[in-house]
């Protein structure tokens, strides 16, 4: 499967060129960025120090949009606006993990996905989706005899809290079992609180350190607890997501679809909602 | 729906009997356990500190056969396969807790279950049933792109390793895999080891002080890790699951179930294995 | 050593009994409990499963004070001051795990401690005890250049947060680094909270089933984490420590201590705090 | 301080430059590579990023030895066995991570260091180093009250096991307690195992994915546990420790150390063991 890279020279985009180097079902056949890096016209191969491949890194997405079959875009929303434009004219498939579209670039984007079969998601990571739908497996079989808590750790730099992935956990949850996340989040405790309301659900925030990214769901009930934890450790999680959903991608001749597709695990709950 | 706690006097009996009385749907109708003990005779309730109940707890199953919808038996091989019995010409569901049968007396136990409704599982903690299902389908989704590793955690006094529960988990990972348990798991690891083979299975065991009983299982992927982790404090979860398996199978008119049946988990690699 | 426990036929006071017959160097030498109660006239022994011993709970502590090198008192207040003035009288040591003793009541405990031996401390765990001084430690060496975050979770029945052993961690750290816990405690995150203040402590509070106490500190620097952390499972943490101070104080002919003295490790912020 | 840096063109000479660059305490003064490096001559802030420092990457240590106060050497033996000898020549102290070092190599740095300040440790990471002495301390309060386990995790490249570090919490435990981990380590459980031998310290040794460095003590009594854990999450650990070294160093005419006395934690147990 031939694999192009949009936004290659970036610090997303050499991972996306590692992990499909990575994986033995996928070739790397274009490469590309903006005009004006210093970076177009090496190897891409050897800019992440895997040799040459002979693979250039161009600036003219249009120019090599029929020389892969797929193209993975971690970008910005403008940019991506315009290569969803060429990939569409091209028959490109295109896995997309660009945040922050608008309303009027979704729209282009579904649009799109009517000629050509287009992935996109807001967490790409493989570990990450799975547990939306071990978490709804969970909370339908436990329902509300347990008490569920959301443990998320993040690095100092963290400016929100809690994080998306933690509040979309809690969504599932909270969805699989009837109540709305809005009403029964609890964000903090402190002095006399009382007992606990078995129908809240808990969040607990950790900030420190270069913590990528921890996210533990507890379900406590008498006598037991079940937890299921994510741990991140890189943005290789995200790029090797990236690159199974290409090869997913594959198969279809048109479409959208986000990695609970691409996973086989789109359920009542899971996943990052309506599209 | 009426339960009745077979073994009521020892010390699951009473557990059996705590966790009748705190689901709202069940109603504690008979207590009996074996001749001779000086409990025959005293209040049910009155035996697990919950107030007079009207229960006296009796010596003879036959005598009260007919006044529980469900009784649940934790107790030893020779006594619940004449327990089978007595329910089976009352028309009773029972659920069996009792491990350790042996052939004939299983044969008789699903010889009757033709007759009447019976849960028979070597484990009722619905988190551990649980946790085989989250287990099957975060394997199957994850598949040989990561490392499995199951770490368990037990009380000084266990005298076996890896637990049970820690092999049967193995085992629903190792099925959903493909792969042979057998030829696959890792007990240890010392000295010149050379690098993981991602064909493996490693088990970590670690014993010590009063530690009921933790399992994690870590799968670990370049940029991630997704672990399921099931941690036991005491043996009301096993008691709560009996019940909540009491309940079940009031629905059910006859057959032999586990509590992956129960749960609503029943799967291709999840659960106890073939019965 | 001659141990008697005050209080003998309560919860607390059957598990001091297990843990003074647990110990090889202790030897239960008198039970006692208050006048009206069933079980006055039993047998120790009996009364926690461990066989007849041929102690017999009293209920006149006066009857049997000197049979004691040493008495254990966990019980209510009231009593522990009457309790006091009879040891006192009698010459004998005094372990006492009672919370809640008014000014006047610590007035008279201290005076007695000029005659007699007495460790009076909030919580005999000797692991929380460890911690406190590991806390010291960590807090000492890594200083300024660390986040750090105390987490703790507790079952469901639980009114107030955080738990006071956690705030006492996080006062043992605030102090080893100069601190005002007041001035610098974060007891939730929730929405745009900008980057984390290194000068803060955060603290995160978990609640659900029934966790009988788990506390974890996390010091998190650029490159590693370090995480001290204590869990309980049952009360005997508690009495296997008081057992532990009565061995200790046999040694003191008198004084006032505490089980950071017992412990061997009294320091600067360690501890709970002056007396 | 001034601080050079040796190696500086290698992924750990980098992290040292941005260590040094970090801690406001420290000033880049001087950094050199081998000859024939294609890096020499370019600006050591240009090369981690950081901007132009004024600091170019040269090839002679003779030339610049006296610009610095401390030099920081993690490279290979045969390099530093000759940086230390030009180090004692021009007065300068010198942190040395690297490993190996021979016999031979050890008697020079030792004869050197009665010249000039010399700190030599095989594992820089404050967080390693403290947990040492908590381990000591942990060990000294809890005693044989408790049975130990050390759970470490490594990726899945590592080729031995348990790794050196987890061997060298053991050593520190056992040392503590009198014990001989040659006779008491476990490596592993399987099968009929027979209870605990509270004198043993159980290994288990996770292996998977990319994990940087994961290491728990677990010291379990009845009633309760106490964890002592580290977690590695880049080389940045051992480059903070490194330049914490260097800064500690400036205050010592000459002599050997290593980071229990860059820490203050030197103890009966702790550190890496006689030098």
């Amino acid at each position: 499967m031939k694999v192009g890279i949009i936004g290659a020279a970036g610090r997303m985009g050499r991972m996306l060129i590692e992990a499909t180097l990575a994986n033995p079902e996928t070739e790397l056949a274009a490469a590309v960025d903006v005009p004006g890096s210093s970076l177009i016209g090496v190897d891409a191969g050897e800019l992440v120090g895997a040799g040459k491949l002979g693979v250039t890194v161009g600036d003219d997405l249009a120019a090599v949009a029929d020389q892969a079959d797929v193209f993975i875009d971690f970008t910005v929303p403008e940019a991506t606006a315009r290569n969803i434009e060429t990939c569409r004219q091209a028959g490109s498939r295109l896995v997309i993990g660009t945040t922050g579209l608008n309303d009027e670039q979704k729209a282009r984007l579904r649009a799109a996905s009517e000629e050509v079969a287009i992935c996109f998601a807001p967490n790409y990571s493989v570990g990450v989706n799975l547990c939306f739908k071990l978490l709804e497996t969970a909370a339908a079989v436990l329902g509300d005899d347990v008490d569920i808590e959301i443990i998320e750790a993040h690095h100092r730099h963290k400016i929100d809290a809690p994080s998306g992935t933690a509040l979309r956990m809690g969504e599932v949850v909270a969805q699989t079992l009837g109540r709305d996340l809005k009403e029964c989040a609890v964000y903090g405790r402190e002095g006399r609180t009382g007992e606990r309301d078995r129908q809240t659900i808990g969040f607990e925030t950790i900030r420190g350190g270069d913590i990528v990214g921890d996210h533990t769901v507890l379900f406590a009930a008498e006598g037991e607890r079940v937890e299921i934890t994510h741990k991140a450790s890189s943005r290789m999680a995200f790029a090797r997501g990236a690159v199974r959903a290409a090869l997913w991608l594959g198969a279809q001749p048109k479409g959208l679809f986000d990695m609970q597709d691409v996973l086989g695990l789109a359920g009542e709950s899971a996943g990052w909602g309506a599209r």
